[in-house]
């Protein structure tokens, strides 16, 4: 039979479930009544009261009791800048690792990283990551750069329009950048790079972002730029978009992968043997053995760059800090490179778009912000070292799961971690 | 001057914070003494005040408020079996959308969706995209493959002998199965498929994993089913390692996109015009451009397929629900298509990597379990019907993001929501 | 200024070019007459003349000298079934290497591999790298495995009828099969697999096909199998299409690297310590450093694969014995690694979509079936071991070049070469 | 049976070669004597002689007739800057296509394009595309950018040396430049923009290359920098290397996807209703209608940007115009894209990475030199024209296999045409 087993057998399944008169009809648009809920941005107990009431037919009281709880209730008004619809808070549990010990251009010093998961074993294997790391003299890290990218589309005519915009913008660059940064106290654009395909030219803007992630400065800045851009320009153009889904903004992409988005930054550390012997139960071979085989994966299976689970700890780190946990999309990418160093193992990570802030955000919601106070790295000053600890985090999560899988440890401990619920 | 400016711009903000003398000493490994976090996994009122006795160089008594709020803490133990070194929890705002029509295969109703996040503006958008679609009479979608993989690799001493093993493996087929689905109730391997590359052969394993997201359960069986070969194959294996780094865990790749891991989905909607312009304010035409400028962006800036924003929506609805958030890393992937029918607008979005389970993993606790339930999908037999309502709810969200970019409204949308925090 | 250098130096390259008036009119389209060539397929002297007496504005009789040589214009009719339009032949120099000394499943003994290129140094450098595999005992490879696909898409008009006309082409596998088979004598459907976006039905066919490439036989037999479907299939199809662009056909993809297309081949050698030094001028661990550098660069560039310059070796293999040479584009991929065996080198590449025959396409060319010849594999019995030859052709051009950089020697030997001229 | 049947067929194939005890002494490495070919680069019917006389084993004296005809033999010298080890010519048959309508910033005029493959139907196929761009008044072009690349890597000691290497290099770029640009009339320096992977650093060096291709030109250039730097530069270099295969020299990289190598090229033509329906045989909804489903395919398939089959028409242009035909692994990417226009259809091609030159490279070879006299494009001043004629020969062949599969044509025509041999 040439047809692959799993297919018949997902078929099966699907036709388990299918009726040649019902299942046409079930899947058919239907216009029966509906009342949509009302968008409600101001937050009160009247406002959330409603919502769960328009919830009842599913959820209980118990539940509301849950999300709405009294802790989160007194609150609530703090929660009114960052979304709408309020209805409670969902609670992640963090566990917290350290001290892991950052020989940085920015982090400097002995940090605590307060993790936000429901993945049994992830912060037992961080934690050990982390305890190698810092009985080795800690983990050298430097932000090689830092760029948020937007890049809006302009659609011309033709080609040959195409080309006299790109002129016209070359040309007005500096009235363009004054009108960027006309918007933002700490945004500055430092590249615009004009990108055609034949009619369409995107602009590729880079800029600078303080200590903010910066995702929405970027935004509006460059939608500034546009405006003048639209109002000013003699080329008559025919559409623009303030984004163009060239920027790889929440979602991975092998532009992120070569031009950086966010921050750039590099961790590493080089693992005695004798830590590699006592803390994480293999040998700096079994770890170079393995580590060829992990490249190989990550190559047949074309994956961008090359690392092993970057997106755990990142996400944890994430949602604990009030960062947009989206990000992670595009911020777990990069390459884990190991090497011998004579005895020892040389361990790097090197992560091109970590997207985090410690300014707005999430990073001023009473939790998240006391998760920011346990790093030290809350407000102005600390964007540069969160995102050096952000890769070194990153650089525990892969010692330790290069470890565990090199000494056949990996199922034992998820096994043991995660299947007592 | 042949560098540019962004690179002269990063140096000059680099060498500001260098000093010749003082920074090389402060990058250098250091073994000034520390005292490591105790591992503690039973979790207790003692337990989380010794670790915040530890954090206290940095974090205070308000900070430990925050996270071990009363209500956490009375509820702590429920937090065991996810989590180690609790010191608390981190209080996501919830906001609510729908409702939200499907007319799915597996989840058929008209559902209230809740959103974890704190990016302004997000719910908001996402709840547009739902009115639309509901008004268009919902959206059809389809589970249309499940398969959750892992690919353990086995590393022989030359390209005959992994040609032996793969021949030694194919033979004994039934065998292996019967070891893997030994461990579990709900797995069961429904592919084997062999893939060398000279001396090392990965075994792509992929299996059903009934209603749970199962990467815990891939992994268990899929160590049983390489303890049995370890065991029995008489080719000489020179190492194997449960995971090659090839099955895209926790991660994008190419391989996803092609094979899916996880449930695949598709989700679509016809809008009629008049939705289109009432509802999103903008027009099928202008979508539609704009539809085509979005996918040139998604194909010059190599991303994996072709979307604006899966990321957002499943974030939220991830971290709401109790699901992994780090394999949003892995299911923000797929292809969103839009295409004029008659004067409407059909818009799809097909998703290869949903990984989410109505039991197991994070689904349990107490504020997740209370979002499941508004969904009504909590436990056994609701599975499909989760991807289902995840791939519809990016869905909302591509019509809305697409809808206000071509309209020009997604600047002012983030600057209204989000600028005054 | 934040536009970069390159991209205003490039921008004055273009202006200088530009006149505001004469710009536009030069590029806007024309409706000048002319006259079209007349298609000749069946080729003679008076054709060829008639065709060269067209060319007369550009190009003059020692021109038509050089292509319509005596040589060729004897052989001309020849040509027939392998070009239209035929004014004549180009000429590419061959040089060969060898022995290159195979120990493969398929290919087994000294071979002298042709080589057509005008690259100076090519030649020389793959001569050393076979040189270096012979004296280390030969190279080791296998066919792995072999399946051309063509990939036909049917649009449906919804999800629902997509799964319907799968839910059909499963349960009408056989007939299919007899459909596509009854076309050829050698091509053998291997497995039919269905991929579905929405309503659109990809069918993933593989085909065994024999000593041949293939190309042409697995289009026939798969049009057979699309035009049964489209007279039995009771779902009704809104359009079907020979090729959906999912194959990869002439093209590099994620799904090549990952599925193989054509035949995947892997070869490989261990050279021992002395070779490298005396053969190669350098050393292992040279090697091997060099190996860790050109494997980051092939991750943070985007390859697909990691591989220094198959293209070289393939393009030459393939040109010299009548292959498909725009096959190049998806042939090229792959992976290199280099490992320490002790103290010696084990090299080994591995290539998945090796598309090359023994028989067909433009194997039975004068010259063409003459290198085949020389290798020895002209006709049927052959296409494995050509395949094997086309590895370990690579694998000897990786060793050399990858030995050229770490001795610092890649770019003499070019200048060296290459600048007589 | 959980082992898809393509598999078990292959492991079939594959067994029904092995013998247990023959398989693995065959396989294993053999130090039989043999004698190397030696090398030679100065030709002469001598030289030619002594191998031939080494290849008797497998060909016989009417092969060598083949390569080393009288007409090649009496030119053999021309090729000596171009080959080593000569044993002859293969011939490859050439099309003429035309005219084909250009009205681009360099290449202005009505052209008759050469062609040599040996794949039946590809000629007629680019001619039929050409009859409909000439139709509808040619076709426009524009080189958008240019640029070849070369990336040397430095390896340092640590991340705080690669960023002192940096801050030196960008320090000393004006001399560096100047090193570089010493080594040629033609290549001048137009970016360097260095890029850190912690410890390693790599350097990307773009360069416009005249009318040549450029690739030897910038090595040479490269290498000169790259000296002045070791010798220079203070901080430690444990290693560099010419290349760090960063560049995507000679294979499809997503870099070259996003910052192009070589000339980026826009081709477009609108194609008017009638010339759709009567040169094409097609309708513009049913090109567009297809074009969807194509995008599709590419996105699910992972090519980089997304195209039908680029590498025909560039494989068969290089080969006939002395081009590099290994690049074509590197130039076959890019995006074309169709869209209504009122009632016409407008398509698209944006390639960037076009390597040709008009002098260099095989382009003075007799065949290959009276092919570029046909274009009226041989030497210098011809370099940007013939990007152009490359793009819009690619374009040609977009239209025509867009046509040919939307309208069902497409295995009839490369039946009739290659099914006679």
């Amino acid at each position: 039979m040439v047809i692959p087993f799993h297919v018949t057998e997902m078929l099966r399944r699907v036709m388990a479930r299918y009726d040649a008169e019902k299942t046409p009809q079930k899947m058919a648009p239907n216009d029966d009544a509906f009342s949509l809920l009302r968008p409600m941005r101001k937050i009160s107990q009247a406002t959330v009261e409603k919502y769960w009431a328009r919830l009842r037919p599913t959820a209980c009281a118990a539940d509301q009791a849950e999300l709405a709880d009294p802790v989160t209730m007194a609150q609530a008004e703090q929660y009114s800048a960052n979304i709408e619809n309020f209805i409670g808070t969902v609670k992640l549990p963090v566990g917290i690792i350290g001290p892991l010990r950052l020989t940085g251009m920015n982090a400097n010093g002995d940090y605590h990283v307060p993790l936000a998961t429901s993945e049994a074993a992830l912060v037992a294997s961080y934690a050990r990551g982390a305890a190698a790391a810092t009985k080795a003299g800690g983990i050298s890290t430097a932000v090689l750069y830092e760029g948020v990218i937007r890049t809006p589309a302009f659609v011309m005519k033709d080609l040959l329009s195409a080309g006299q915009f790109v002129e016209w913008v070359v040309r007005n660059v500096e009235d363009l950048q004054a009108a960027a940064e006309a918007t933002t106290r700490h945004g500055k654009l430092v590249s615009l790079e004009p990108f055609i395909d034949n009619n369409i030219a995107f602009l590729i803007c880079r800029y600078t972002t303080g200590d903010a992630a910066g995702q929405n400065m970027v935004t509006i800045a460059t939608d500034a730029l546009c405006q003048r851009i639209a109002e000013a320009c003699p080329v008559p153009i025919e559409a623009w978009y303030i984004e163009g889904n060239f920027s790889g903004d929440k979602k991975a992409s092998a532009l992120g992968m070569v031009t950086g988005r966010g921050r750039k930054v590099s961790a590493s550390v080089i693992l005695p043997r004798e830590v590699v012997e006592q803390v994480l139960g293999t040998t700096v071979e079994d770890m170079l053995a393995y580590g060829r085989v992990a490249n190989l994966g990550s190559l047949l299976s074309g994956q961008l760059g090359a690392q092993a689970h970057y997106a755990n700890g990142l996400a944890a780190l994430y949602i604990a800090t009030g960062q947009d946990a989206a990000c992670v999309a595009e911020s777990a990418m990069g390459v884990t490179r190991m090497e011998p160093r004579g005895e020892d193992l040389y361990v790097s990570v090197t992560m091109p778009n970590i997207l985090v802030g410690s300014v707005g955000g999430g990073t001023g919601l009473p939790s998240q912000s006391a998760a920011l106070n346990i790093l030290g790295l809350k407000g102005a000053g600390h964007g540069a070292a969160l995102a050096e600890i952000a890769a070194a985090t990153c650089l525990c999560g892969e010692i330790s799961i290069v470890a565990a899988i090199s000494a056949g440890d990996f199922t034992r401990a998820h096994e043991n971690l995660a299947r007592h619920r």
